[in-house]
C-alpha cells in the first residue's frame, strides 16, 4: 500500500535512550539487575500534601478546566516565582500539559518553518523533536566538557545569527550537563538577545536544584528584554510528580500569550487532576524541598567524586539539576552503553535474586547535533539512592575494565 | 519591539465560542442566569467506580507512565472495542492526552505542510486549528441541514480529490450535527478511501451515544482499508471525565504507530492519573452507561421536539452525540447569539436570585469553512437536565421574538 507519511514524521528523531530499551528489557528478562542512570525519573516521593490533595478530591464530575489553567494554580505559581524575586501576575502564566507542551507551543507560536533557534549543546534531545514538529531548525554552539560546559564564547553564538534566527534556547540548570549559567553569562545572553531582538526561551525546570551557592539568575530577572523572554517550566522534577503532566509557559509578552492561547483552546484544557496536585505542592512544602535539595546534593557530591575516581572517567562538577555528562575511556560510548546491556554482567556474589548487575546510561551523542560530538560521553542521572549509586559506580568501573580488555 | 510570531500562529483560528465568552462573563456579572447550550461539557457524574479508583491511588511517587500509555489500560480498551465487534491488540492502541492530542499527532504523522484533508462540514472547529498547526489544508464538502446532515454526494467528495489529498476526516457520531453515518454511507466512504488510497481519520468519541437503533458502524469495521484507518478516540464524553485528558489513537498500521510513537516519546507520557481513572471506567460500568444513554436520549427527544415547536426554528433529529445544529429565524446567528448575551434578558418572575435568564449558543458559522455557510444556524448541546432544557427552550423562543421585533 503506497500510503506515505509526513516527511516531518520520518525526520522525527528517535529518543537516544529508547534505542537501548529493548536491550534493557532483554537483560532484565535474563535476570540481570540494572541500575538506571539513564533517566530523569526522580525516585523521591511526591509531597505528602500533594498526595493528600489527590485523595481528598471531592468532585462528582471530572470536568474540563480552563484552557489557561485554573486561576488558583496560576496565583500559587505567581507567588512561587515571587520567592525568586520575579514579580508576575497570574495572567502572565499559561498552564500546559507538562514542560513538553510548553516547549512545543512556544515553538509553534514563535517560529515559522525554516526559522532558526540557537541552542548550546549538549542539549535536551526532545528540543530537536519539538523543533522538527514546528518545522524549525536547531543550530548549535558547542559547550566543552573541559570548560565544565560553560556558555560557549559569544562570538560563536553571533556567528550563527542570520536572517532566519528567531530565538536562543537555554536550559538552566542544564539537562544534560547540570551546568548553571553565572550572572556574567546571563548578562552576555541578555546583550545578544537585546542586540538582535531575539526571543529567549529559557527552560528552568531544574531551578530548585541549584548547588552552586550562588543566587539563581532566571531569564525573567533580565532587564530590557521582558517582551523577549519565554520561561518554560514544569512541576515534574521539583515535586517528583512527572506523571501529572503540569508545566507552564510564563511570559510578559501579551501578544505571545494570546497566540499561545489559541493553541491551548484547541487542545481544550490541561489535566484537571494534575492541576490539583500541582497546586497543593507549591506552598507548605518548604521542608520537603529542603530534604530533596539536601538529598540530591549529597548524591551529587558522592556520585561525582566516585565517577572521577574511576580510571579514565572525567565528570565536571555539575552545579545543578541531577545529571552530569561524563567522558568515558572508550571510543564510542553508544557502543559501550549497548554492550553493558547485551554482553556484560557483574556478579561478586553479594546481590541476591539476580544473575548479576549492570548499568544503563544515555549515550551523550544523542544530546549533540554536531556529528561526532560527545562520542565518548554519556549522560548519567543520579536519581538513585546512595547505596545504589555506590553499586552503580562499582559496576561501571568493572564494565569499563571488561570492555577495554576485550 | 519588532519581534514577530509565526504566521501559523496568526492564522490559528479563534474558537467560535470563546469570542462570546467575555459577553457571557459580563452578563453573569450583571446577575443574568445563563443556560449554556454552547458547550459539550456533560453535566452527568463521572462513574463512581472511577472516582473511587482516584481516591484509592496508593503511590508514593507520581511518576512518568510509558509513552504509549499503560498496557493495562490498553488491554481494557482493546476489550472495550471488542464489545463493538472490533478485534484489536493492545499494541494497536496509543494512549494520548485527550482526543485532541490524538488528532494533532495523527495529522503530524501523516500530513506534510500543504497536504489536504477532506472534511464534511459543519465540522468540529478544532480540526481546523490542528490542521493549521500541522500546516495541512482542510477542504470541505457541505452536508445540508435539509438532508439531516447526511454524507454529501460522493461526486462532491471526489471533485476535491487531487494530488495533495491525503485523507478524509469524519466525525461519527458527529459533533456538531449528531448525525451518524449509515452502513451504506460508510461503504461509500470505504470505496473512496480504497480507490484513492487515502487515510481515513475517524473521530468516534461519541460512539456510546447512538440513538439510531441501528448497530454502530466504526471505520475499524471496514474491510480492505485496515492500513488506512486511524481511529481518534477519547474517554471524555462517554464517562463524563473530560478533565482527565485521556484519548487514544487506534490503528492497525504499524508504520504509522511507530511514527506517532516518536512524537509520543518527545512529550514523554500521557497523564498518569487520568489513565488510572480511565482504566477504572471501562469495565463494570454497564449500568452507568445505560443510565447515561437513557438520560441523553430522553433529553434529545424532549429538546428537539421543543426546538421544532418554536416558530421558525428547524432541527433535524440527531441520531447520536449530544448536539444538534438548528436553523433559526434570523439572518445572522452570530449576531443573535451575541445579542442574547448583551441585550436580552427574560424575566417572568419565576426565577429567584437573578435579574433574568438568557441562553448561550455556539454560532454554527464557526463549524463551516465555506464563507457564508450556516449563517442562520447554531449548535446547541443538550447537556443540561430536562428542567433546565425546558427553561432554555422558553427563553430561546422569547429571545427570538424580541430579536425579530426590534
Amino acid at each position: 500500500m503506497p500510503l506515505t507519511f509526513s516527511n516531518r514524521g520520518y525526520r522525527m528523531p528517535s529518543s537516544p535512550i529508547r534505542k537501548l530499551t529493548p536491550y534493557a528489557t532483554e537483560a532484565k528478562n535474563r535476570g540481570v539487575k540494572i541500575y538506571h542512570l539513564n533517566i530523569g525519573q526522580p525516585d523521591l516521593p511526591t509531597p505528602q500534601k500533594a498526595l493528600d490533595a489527590l485523595r481528598n478530591i471531592d468532585r462528582k464530575t471530572l470536568e474540563y478546566s480552563p484552557s489557561q489553567g485554573y486561576l488558583s494554580l496560576r496565583e500559587r505559581l505567581a507567588g512561587y516565582y515571587g520567592r525568586f524575586g520575579v514579580s508576575l501576575s497570574p495572567d502572565d502564566i499559561i498552564v500546559t500539559t507538562g514542560g513538553s507542551e510548553a516547549v512545543l507551543l512556544t515553538f509553534m507560536a514563535c517560529l515559522n518553518p525554516g526559522d532558526e533557534i540557537i541552542v548550546p549543546e549538549p542539549a535536551y534531545a526532545n528540543y530537536m523533536s519539538f523543533a522538527v514538529t514546528a518545522g524549525a531548525v536547531v543550530r548549535t554552539v558547542s559547550a566543552k566538557i573541559e570548560d565544565g560546559f560553560a556558555l560557549p564564547p559569544v562570538e560563536e553564538i553571533e556567528k550563527l545569527i542570520g536572517p532566519r534566527t528567531k530565538a536562543i534556547l537555554i536550559c538552566n540548570p542544564s539537562n544534560p550537563t547540570g551546568y548553571i549559567y553565572t550572572e556574567e553569562e546571563m548578562e552576555k545572553i541578555r546583550k545578544i538577545v537585546l542586540k538582535h531582538d531575539l526571543f529567549l526561551f529559557s527552560d528552568e525546570v531544574y531551578r530548585e536544584f541549584n548547588f552552586s551557592g550562588r543566587p539563581y539568575v532566571s531569564a525573567l530577572h533580565l532587564k530590557s528584554i521582558e517582551e523577549n523572554v519565554v520561561l518554560i517550566d514544569s512541576v515534574s522534577k521539583r515535586y517528583s510528580e512527572c506523571g501529572i503532566r503540569i508545566g507552564a509557559i510564563v511570559t510578559r509578552n501579551a501578544e505571545l500569550r494570546s497566540i499561545v492561547m489559541k493553541y491551548c483552546q484547541a487542545r481544550l484544557s490541561p489535566p484537571l487532576l494534575g492541576q490539583i496536585v500541582a497546586e497543593a505542592s507549591i506552598d507548605g512544602t518548604e521542608d520537603y524541598a529542603k530534604e530533596c535539595f539536601d538529598e540530591y546534593k549529597a548524591r551529587r557530591d558522592f556520585f561525582i567524586e566516585g565517577l572521577n575516581k574511576i580510571p579514565g572517567v572525567y565528570s565536571p562538577m555539575p552545579q545543578g539539576a541531577f545529571y552530569t555528562v561524563a567522558s568515558l575511556p572508550v571510543e564510542d560510548a553508544e557502543d559501550f552503553c549497548k554492550w553493558c546491556l547485551t554482553d556484560f554482567v557483574y556478579n561478586d556474589g553479594t546481590q541476591e535474586g539476580c544473575i548479576g548487575e549492570t548499568i544503563m546510561m544515555a549515550p551523550a551523542a544523542g544530546f549533540y547535533s554536531t556529528p561526532g560530538s560527545g562520542r565518548n560521553q554519556a549522560r548519567l542521572a543520579y536519581v538513585l539512592k546512595q547505596e545504589d549509586l555506590a553499586r552503580a559506580l562499582l559496576v561501571l568501573e568493572k564494565a569499563l575494565e571488561a570492555y577495554n580488555a576485550r
